[in-house]
């Protein structure tokens, strides 16, 4: 298994940086306390893709925070990511690890109970866990699991638990207690005007709750 | 360098195939006399597109016809095809030859001359030179490069020039003599009513210039 803090995992989405770099808004997450970052694109050219995973690689390599990337293998084999994301529409996940290698980290979203127990016959690094709350960022998904189902999906998964969707500082604590292992963060950091003053308030209650 | 005959090639546009199953296109076409096949696909999910280009390489197995991917180095991997295309936006040359290994077909798209000098520094299998004439597939490029550009190119290129845009049955044999080493279709055969018939025109007239 590779070793990773999942705890405050930030996911980009250009489209919500307010016209901001998100190279800039990454640093200051990370500043802020992000553990683990997740670059995901849909809508430009691989090559922008590649050299903005090999942009981001260069600023968080001294901070050790992972690089994944979400869909994308071929530019997560360019830039010499630290893993990768997939979606149940994604790359099958066996070919992921194949091509990867065991020593990259892989992450795979599951949306409802059926597909946790089905992620259960896989060992992919992490599973996430999406919409906990339904959100604008990801509006096509409409039936969000909800705190109940971060708990039913905790009673039986074998994996390291991350939650997405609607996460902020206000809800960080509840969705912990309900059994994930980390939090990802896409608007509460990345629409922020102050992204690393955003980061370090999740990430003060995210400690707070692992104090208790 | 690896060894492909490039000189009838169709690439894949599911949107020109007037909702016919492009599997059942591309197996007509090579029965028709296609000799190479590029899958590209810009709007599906990747697991869509490495189903489809797992499909498509048992189609084309029997026929000892190549399957080269449009862009997408991760579905190219994942389906173990034969080969990739890179455009001008796309993956890095020197990244994608690293992570394919030499014994791939990497073809290389050129718009203009100074794009053609600059391919003669790269190892790449071909070049696409596109467009010869303007099209409706890609209406962005509005430079064509005529006849008149492909003799020029063909003046100093190193390598094995494929010619895309426009080309159809009534104009191989013109294309063919201003230096092309082999034709690229789209619509001519993706939009046919009867995509082998089609095929087989466009093979014949290439076939008559090889003669002469």
């Amino acid at each position: 298994m590779n070793k990773f803090n999942p705890l405050l995992y930030l996911v980009t989405d250009r489209g919500l940086a307010k016209g901001r770099p998100i190279e800039n808004i990454v640093e200051q997450a990370v500043n802020g306390g992000v553990t683990m970052v997740q670059l995901r694109e849909k809508d430009c050219t691989t090559l922008e893709f590649v050299n903005l995973a090999v942009r981001l690689k260069k600023i968080l390599a001294p901070f050790q925070v992972p690089l994944i990337i979400n869909d994308r293998l071929d530019v997560a084999l360019a830039a010499d990511a630290d893993g990768l994301h997939i979606g149940q529409q994604d790359m099958p996940y066996v070919i992921a690890r194949k091509l990867l290698g065991k020593n990259k980290i892989i992450g795979f979203s599951v949306e409802n109970i059926a597909q946790a127990r089905e992620a259960n016959k896989m060992d992919v690094d992490y599973i996430g866990l999406s919409p906990v709350f339904v959100t604008g960022t990801k509006p096509e998904l409409m039936n969000a699991l909800g705190l109940e189902g971060i708990r039913e999906i905790a009673s039986f998964s074998k994996h390291c638990m991350v939650a997405i969707g609607g996460i902020n500082a206000r809800n960080a604590g509840d969705v912990l207690q309900a059994g994930a292992n980390g939090l990802a963060v896409v608007s509460a950091i990345v629409s922020a005007d102050d992204p690393m003053m955003a980061a370090r308030e999740i990430r003060q209650e995210i400690d707070k709750f692992i104090k208790t």
